[in-house]
């Protein structure tokens, strides 16, 4: 089996753990510090991020260990000294963790996510931390696009099989949480409760002797309530055949290459004139927000997005980092600490941030600071507790984070929901 | 957890299922298949693509299978019907696999897979076969490029946190089979045996109260032929320090920001006049393929590449699919059979695949036919048995896929080699 009961801890860069074994070694492992999680940039002219994977990434904290065989592995391969291994048997998280809720829209800078603990432990997080997040939020950035230029009209995750097995499943979880009705895969359905579709695909129709047999077939076994998909060989007389097999109360019709603008028009046409008023129109080839917007005065009533959804459409990761940004010093305060390299500067400290509203409701700004928090009611608090003392106490499911996504795009102003290249929705504003 | 036991068979699309139940119905189900996989098209003017994953395939294959805890779901879900969920208990697939070996160079419509069996069985494993050759391949194709344009200095792979967390795993195993000299993921050395690097991050001085100190510990921990990272600051005092911390022995210099090319001049000036002429000089800053080709002339002695290698480097799926292309009629003869639709039109029957070399070893034509294979020293047989009777017979291990991938690269022309895109470096001929 791929997966030999390894625990999520090995899924970590190495240099993590000598991270760890020369701050052992030095003394300074102990040192409370302060990690963030923030994007430098939004990609390639997109108008905000969408947080993703916290619910995913908690549930594996849990796990975070490192049992006799992820020990004697890196013992046999000499990762690290025998200290290091006795430290890592008794690992186990016992900082804080607060961060945006899952679902909320982020902009450049965000602090998303804060570790505080000390430096060993901490550490040990940042590269399956970012792993999680930089996946499951880059999916979700590009599925709330597709959700927004669907405009209320269902879209349904299939794109398992363009990406990794395990990565298709989060894809699927990251894209209900931005508004995705269903997907395609069976794991997103067992793990997380996401509603799941589909019925047959050319290969169903190719097996039998003719067209309207297969269809016949799945009506048989599936029932007049399924989708039938109609452009194996050609579709005109595909729709004929959908209907003589179920009748006018077939569920749906399923388009998958060619012009879908045209075809949906024309297959509208014959459905109705056939009497099956009431059957849908899936249309589902290559679709990205884009072409979703294209299709918006077609009678196309879901569509299903593969490839592009789960390749984060042009954009596959969000690029946040983990960065320290203070630590204990030696006489026991707390020191703000950044980087001073060219181009990859950040600030130090740790930040609050707030989500302001003006007086319609709409965000204008997102504040973050370092000294007083202001208050008021045009804040919004963005950072919640997710992890306390080790213990998780943020129980967010997939459909508490799709709610907060629905409430967070909606106060971003109307720029946010243009699909062209742009700057960021709101400006990020950092207060000292 | 997250992979709360669950096999690799619900990492699947619902309607494989949803086909099954129709087809056990129709009767269907039992006729003989034969499914191909193949890429109709390379991704964004690339010049050929390398087959990856199919020894983690192999590996899983064995554990597609439907245990309690699968029924129980698809049951509970309703997913499928009684008969189906019976069937499902019972599945192991029995068939035949045949395919390109992993590592091997493949251009449009080679038929890299081969997967023959009743349909039920052969259409069960669609999705999970694709997603793992789909990703892997990705990564692998565009690993190729990099080792290419690096000429012989040695890649390392560090993209985890830019991909999902397993995704980063089969991305460390893909990058290694197109010529990566080793990764910085734990569970890729811990699964696969691949070489795992890495030493410190930015975290780790700034978690010092100097830069001098940092290095000190880490070398006083891990030893002189550590690397150092030297750009938290200021580099030319940064490369100081690491010689006063380490003396002229130390192992490596690490560059992760700025102008690479201007930076490795004068560290290696700066190495050599404090007689650290053997400490080398690695960089890592968002690398790709023309970047690592843009430093050729820079005295660098490795690269390490991260979110470019993970995420294909433009291309992050390889687009292949899985095509019934051949079953058994009425009268229990073989039919080849193909979807007609447009612009997705494909080829029936089952195909052989050659290579045909020139007399000088040069690739020149990739051959595909239905008939009788040709025989003769100027071919090579692209195609190798991996499951037999649903036992798996192929035991190439990644370090069996990296040697097959440098010799099948070393045959491709001159013009496969070629970073700019182009067309594929050798033609698809089919014949009937």
């Amino acid at each position: 089996m791929d997966n030999p009961g390894f625990r999520p801890s090995l899924l970590t860069d190495q240099y993590e753990l000598t991270m760890v074994q020369a701050a052992l070694a030095s003394g300074a492992a102990q040192r409370r510090c302060v990690f963030e999680v923030f994007a430098r940039r939004l990609p390639d002219g997109r108008r905000y991020g969408v947080v993703a994977g916290t619910g995913r990434l908690l549930e594996q904290l849990r796990e975070f260990r490192f049992g006799d065989e992820e020990l004697a592995d890196l013992e046999r391969r000499a990762v690290v000294d025998a200290p290091t291994l006795e430290w890592l048997a008794g690992y186990r998280f016992t900082g804080d963790i607060t961060g945006y809720g899952e679902g909320e829209c982020y902009l450049p800078g965000s602090p998303v996510m804060t570790v505080e603990g000390t430096f060993a432990e901490a550490v040990m997080l940042e590269t399956f931390v970012l792993s999680v997040l930089n996946h499951d939020s880059a999916i979700a950035a590009a599925a709330s696009r597709m959700t927004t230029a669907a405009n209320g009209r269902p879209c349904l995750e299939m794109g398992l099989r363009r990406t990794h097995e395990e990565a298709g499943v989060a894809a699927a979880r990251a894209a209900y949480v931005a508004g995705f009705a269903g997907s395609s895969v069976l794991a997103a359905g067992a793990r997380y409760g996401i509603p799941t579709i589909g019925t047959a695909a050319h290969a169903f129709t190719l097996l039998h002797d003719s067209e309207l047999e297969a269809f016949r077939a799945q009506v048989a076994s599936l029932g007049v309530g399924t989708t039938l998909l109609v452009d194996t060989y050609d579709v005109t007389t595909g729709v004929e055949h959908a209907i003589e097999a179920a009748g006018t109360e077939l569920g749906a019709v399923r388009l998958d290459s060619g012009d879908l603008l045209e075809q949906a028009q024309a297959v509208r046409i014959q459905l109705d004139k056939l009497g099956a008023t009431q059957t849908r129109i899936v249309v589902t080839s290559d679709l990205d927000e884009f072409a979703i917007a294209a299709l918006a005065a077609a009678p196309v009533d879901s569509y299903g997005v593969g490839t592009q959804l789960v390749t984060g459409s042009g954009a596959p990761t969000a690029g946040m980092v983990y960065k320290l940004v203070a630590r204990e010093g030696a006489d026991g305060t707390m020191v703000p600490v950044a980087k001073k390299s060219t181009a990859k500067a950040s600030v130090g400290g740790r930040k609050w941030a707030l989500r302001r509203r003006n007086a319609e409701g709409v965000a204008d700004q997102e504040l973050l600071g370092l000294g007083t928090r202001p208050e008021g009611a045009e804040y919004r608090r963005l950072q919640r507790v997710l992890v306390r003392g080790g213990e998780i106490v943020d129980t967010s499911t997939p459909a508490d984070a799709r709610a907060l996504h629905e409430l967070s795009r909606a106060e971003l102003p109307v720029t946010a929901r243009q699909l062209s290249r742009g700057e960021a929705a709101i400006p990020t504003v950092m207060t000292r």
